[in-house]
This record gives structure tokens, sequence and C-alpha cells, in this order.
């Protein structure tokens, strides 16, 4: 036998910027801070969302590249904001297409523009064409920007399973733009607020009750206080993928906390209820079970679902109801959010504000009583 | 900025072994040995010229698997053996559809066997599928056991381009069975010895004479002699992804002496050249090109055509004739080389027997004559 054994160092920047594209507003050359070499090329994958949201923004990135000691390949590749861009594999065709007409190459690089679903899916063109093209991301929305932008993860749905195909693949950058977030809708804006209150709740107190105190200011988008959000809960994601097993190569999704109904609510709704509200009903969903295992201290329950609703989530959907034969719909998430993992069933729950634990086993009965006291109200 | 910095272990043992699914030849349970769990599933993806080689493969399988205390998910997914499971997404696909119908999770094993093409393949499928499900191979080519099989990467042809979409993703473990090299043509047989050859040129002068002395050995597939050549040449290869750059974040493939002219060569013949008779003539190429440069002496040179020779590698072939324009085809293989992995070109050449170096430029009029000294019988 021979024994292989090696290590591979990964490493990239999380930058927090404004108008990043617009040489007038910023002089700031990140790019050049990043290390990208004179006359680099890049090849640009847009959300559509953004592109319809910023008019500008196509002719400030001609404009910049002009200016610029890089080189533009091609036209700019827009597909399909949301859901939908990952849904089919023809839009990461096109994207394959593009780094095949436009001769780029694994020290070129890839800037997706997007909301998480097109940074997923640019991802994994990225990843996949010659073993991984180096990837500049510039998340376009609180969610992706705190969250899953930050991280290491790209997919796509496949088999209409939610990232049936996907790598773990780190970008090159990421570079948090704020001026992004202006254009967003107050239901979108409203979604990135979730992710943070997750690992508030499952990581930090101090973070859960910044949240809880300024709700009121987030309600009204106020931009001194997303800005911290948004930078605390980056930090905490990077800290948590540096300390720990990035490529998820054991059982465990500690930062997946609420998320195995909120797949599963976002998968029966058509993707009409977005990632950020299915998962701030998920983590009450959680919380309500733990409370009635004992876990969670009533008082601690009242504070989570309280928070949720002073920054206006909506706790219980239509599509918790159905079911097919015996079996509650909603459910069914947990078998299928085992599988997408394998191995045991692993499930963050928490057992006081600001501490997860896992547990390896969910009582059926138990989380049935915990949908209806949601449907009720969530007023146990 | 944030900074985001982790490093990631991978490990992987390769097994020498002989007729593994044979319970009555082999009761070494190297499965346990690997640390798989009781209980784990097993989806099979075969190569269809290792099942026609190999009547008895599939149902030793079935036999070994009813004894086991592991699970044999569904029926065994046959893929064509040789370049053309990588020519079309479709075979990725069957892998990809059966491993959604048997709920192939992270923490059960896609086991391929075959040839280095459907090991490719189905090494891709396992990659993306589920961001990477566990992946075991079997090589049954003197070429992937010494060679591709021990390795990390895997892919597919793209848009007509070799290896256009694929991963860098280390297996869970290797097991190189001989049995399997003793159903091969000579043909297959002889083509594996050209990757034993390069390691020796570029690395390893000890290794070059063993090859040398043992020649006529190696044309009559002496088992003793054969078990050698793999055993030290998998070894090469293992520590030279120990102690380099494994996922190619670099300029640099110090692997891929000769492959450059190889890759166009296989092409260009619509792959009826087969990989290690490619890279056979790309070496000698590359070593005629060298001793052009005066990079390496005459004696040396002599030395590396006669032992291609010895072993019946042909060194021309009518594809390096060919033209488009004022531009012979053969050449274009060097920008596609430079493409493939971005960057500066970086060919590997010899300088003499055992010890390699990289250059970044090739006189391509000076290569043009290594080619016309190629037709000529090699007798500068």
């Amino acid at each position: 036998v021979i024994l292989q054994n090696f290590k591979v160092d990964f490493a990239y920047p999380v930058y927090f910027t404004d108008s990043f594209f617009d040489r007038e507003k910023n002089k700031e050359d990140i790019f050049a801070k990043c290390g990208i070499e004179r006359g680099s090329k890049f090849l640009f994958v847009i959300d559509s969302n953004v592109v319809s949201a910023n008019a500008q923004l196509t002719s400030l990135i001609e404009k910049y590249f002009e200016l610029s000691q890089y080189e533009m390949a091609g036209e700019v590749v827009v597909i399909p904001g949301g859901e939908s861009s990952k849904n089919n594999f023809d839009h990461v065709n096109k994207i394959l297409t593009a780094i095949d007409q436009h001769k780029i190459d694994r020290h070129s690089y890839i800037v997706a523009i997007g909301g998480g679903a097109v940074l997923d899916a640019a991802g994994f063109a990225a990843a996949i064409a010659h073993r991984g093209i180096r990837h500049l991301r510039f998340p376009t929305t609180v969610l992706s920007q705190n969250d899953s932008g930050v991280g290491v993860k790209n997919g796509i749905n496949y088999f209409g399973k939610k990232n049936f195909l996907g790598t773990f693949a780190p970008p090159f950058a990421v570079i948090n733009d704020y001026s992004f977030l202006k254009t967003l809708s107050d239901r979108d804006f409203r979604c990135g607020i979730s992710e943070a209150i997750k690992v508030g709740l499952i990581k930090d107190k101090t973070f859960f009750e910044f949240i809880e105190s300024n709700a009121e200011k987030l309600n009204h988008r106020d931009e001194e206080v997303t800005r911290q959000l948004i930078f605390r809960c980056a930090e905490i994601h990077v800290q948590h993928n540096a300390s720990g097993d990035p490529f998820e190569q054991g059982n465990s999704r500690p930062l997946d906390y609420g998320h195995w109904s909120a797949h599963k609510l976002e998968q029966l709704s058509g993707f009409n209820i977005r990632h950020g509200e299915a998962v701030a009903m998920g983590m009450c969903l959680d919380a309500v079970y733990a409370n009635k295992k004992g876990l969670l201290s009533d008082h601690e329950l009242m504070r989570v679902v309280l928070l949720m609703k002073k920054l206006q989530f909506k706790l219980f959907f239509p599509e918790m109801d159905l079911k097919s034969g015996i079996q509650n719909k909603l459910l069914s998430g947990l078998q299928e959010f085992r599988e997408h993992l394998g191995g045991e069933l692993t499930i963050m729950l928490i057992e006081k504000i600001g501490k997860g634990i896992e547990v390896h086993e969910v009582e059926e009965k138990l989380m049935l009583e915990a949908i209806v006291t949601m449907k009720k109200g969530t007023d146990n």
C-alpha cells in the first residue's frame, strides 16, 4: 500500500466597499490589492435583476475596464436572477460557452455579480471549467453578502433537487459592494436578516441582542446598522469555515440551523417563498420543537418569535399543511436533508440563545405538534 | 477586509492486490481496511471493455456483496470504454441518474472500474453530485494503475476540447488489481509503459534504467517486472503530488512532459491513437527539440529513442504532417496546452535522463525541424 497525504491551503479576502465600478466615486483599486496581474482577462456574469435595477452598471463596468490595466473578455453574460438561474443547466452552459469562446483560462477571472442563486450557478460553471477558473464574487443582496457569498459552496438544482450538482470551491476574492443593497426591494432586504439571526442564535448571543435592539432600524433599512450586521455575520461565517470542516467531510453542518424545513418549504412553494423567509420560519419551527423537547426555555423561545415578528417575518405558510398520504410534506424535508449530506441525520437545534446543540434524531410526532403550534400563531 | 484562510487535509491509500472480487482467491478485506462502515452503499460504474474481457466480473461483484457487510445499490452502470466515455455528457448523466435513483449520498461510495477515460468520467460525476460523493477507483489498465488512476484529477471533453470540464477531487481509495491487466491487448499493455518512462526521464534515472534493462521482459509482459514498474511509477506520482501543487494552482505541470503534442495528436487522430502511444511520440519529439536546443546530449537522446523503438512505439504519425494555412496542426497544441492551464506557457523538457527542466518559450521553427527529424526516422 502507498499512502497519499497532502494539505491544500486556501485563502481569500472579503472586501467591503461602495460603488466599486464607479471610478468617480471610488478610486480604490481592489483588483490590484487582490494581486491580480496586469493584462488579466475578466469574464462577467450578471444577475438579470441586478442589470434591471442598476441601469448604468454595464456601461460603468465597460468604462472601468477601458481605464484599467485589465481586459474585459466579450459581452457581459446575463442570467436570470433568483432560483430559476439554478433550475436549468442551460444557464451554466451559457457561461461555459462564453468561457470557451473567449478563451478564459485558469489564470483569467470569472466575475459573478448577483444574488446567491446566480453566484451559485456561476460559481459552479467556474469550478468545473478547466478544473477551476479563478472566481470573483460580488454578492448583491444582504443574504449573499453576509452568508452564501462569503462561503465556499456552489451548486445548481438537478432532477428537481436543490443543489444536486455542485462543488466546494473557494473564490479568489469576495467584494461586498454596499451600493447594490440600495436597489433591493424591502422583501429582499429583509430576507438577508434571517441568516444573521441564525448565526446569533447558534453562536453569538451578543450579535442576537444587537439585532434585537436594532430591529426597528433594520425595518427602516438603516445603513449603519445594516453595514454592521453584514460585517459581523460575514465574519462569523468566515471564522466558522476556518476552524471547522469547510468541505463538509464529516456529518455535521452547524450553520444549517433551521434549514431542513426551509429547503423543503422553498421547494413546496415552487420557490415563491424566498430562502430568507423560509429560514426565518425554519428557525422558529425548530425553536418551538426544542422548547417542546425541553431544550429551550419558554422565555428564550418568546424572544426568538418576537424578533421574527418585529422584523415582519411570516411564520406559517399553507405549504406547511400539505400532506402526501399520512405524511406531512414538510417533514419529508428531514429525510432529504439527511440524504444530501449523507450518513447519520444531524440537525442543529438551540438550547439557549447563542448556543447550538446537535441532535441525531427528530421525534416526528413532536415536530408535527410544533407545526400545529406555528399554525396557531406560535403562541405556546 | 476579512481574510479567510484554511487548510484542507486530503489522504487516501493506493492498494495493490489481485482478483479482488473473487472471494475464493482473495480473502483480504480491503474495504474494511479503508475504514468503510458496515451497511455502506456502493454504486458500481464499469467500463464496457472490462465487462467484455471479464465475463464473470458482474456476477463476482454481486456474490461479493451478498456475502459482505455492505450493500450494492442497483444494477451496475456500464459506460463505453475508451475516450468515447468522455466525449458525451450523456454518460455522466447516466451515472448522475443512478446516483439520484439509488439515493447515493455523500457517505455512500461510487466504485469505478475501468481504464483512465472511464475513471475520469465516473470521477467527474462523483465529484459534482451532492458536492462530492466518496469515490473508489479500480484502474484496469497499466496506464491508469501507474498514472491517472492514482492522481486527483477527473474530467470529460466538452466543446470538442480535452478535459474542458473537470475538477480536482482526491479519491477515497485506489485499488490496483493486477488480474485486470491480464486481459489487456498487447497494444493497451504497451501504452501504460510510456508514463513510466516519463517519470523516469524527468525524475528518476534509476527507474529509467530499470525500464531500459527490462524492455525485452516488458515486451513479453513479464508479471514481476510489470508489478515493479507499476508500483514504482505510482509511488513517484503520489510523492510528486504530496510535495507539489496537487490542485495546480500555479503555472507548472511537471508531469506533463511530452503531453502538449500528445494531447493534440490524440485529437487530430480522432482518438484512434491512444494516449500512451501519443505520449511516447511526444516525449521523443520534445527530446529531439531539447537536443536541437543544445539541452540534451546526442547520446542521451539516442537512449530515449532506442528505448521507445525497443518497446515498439511508433514515433511518427501522418497527423503530424497536417497543416492549416501556414501552421502545422500539431504545433497548435502548444497554444491549447497553455490555454488549458492558463497563464504563461510552461513546458517541461529534459536536460538529461532523470532531470526535467521547465521552459517558457518554444521556438516554433526549431520544433518544426524536430517534427521533420521525427519523420526521417528520428536519426539526427
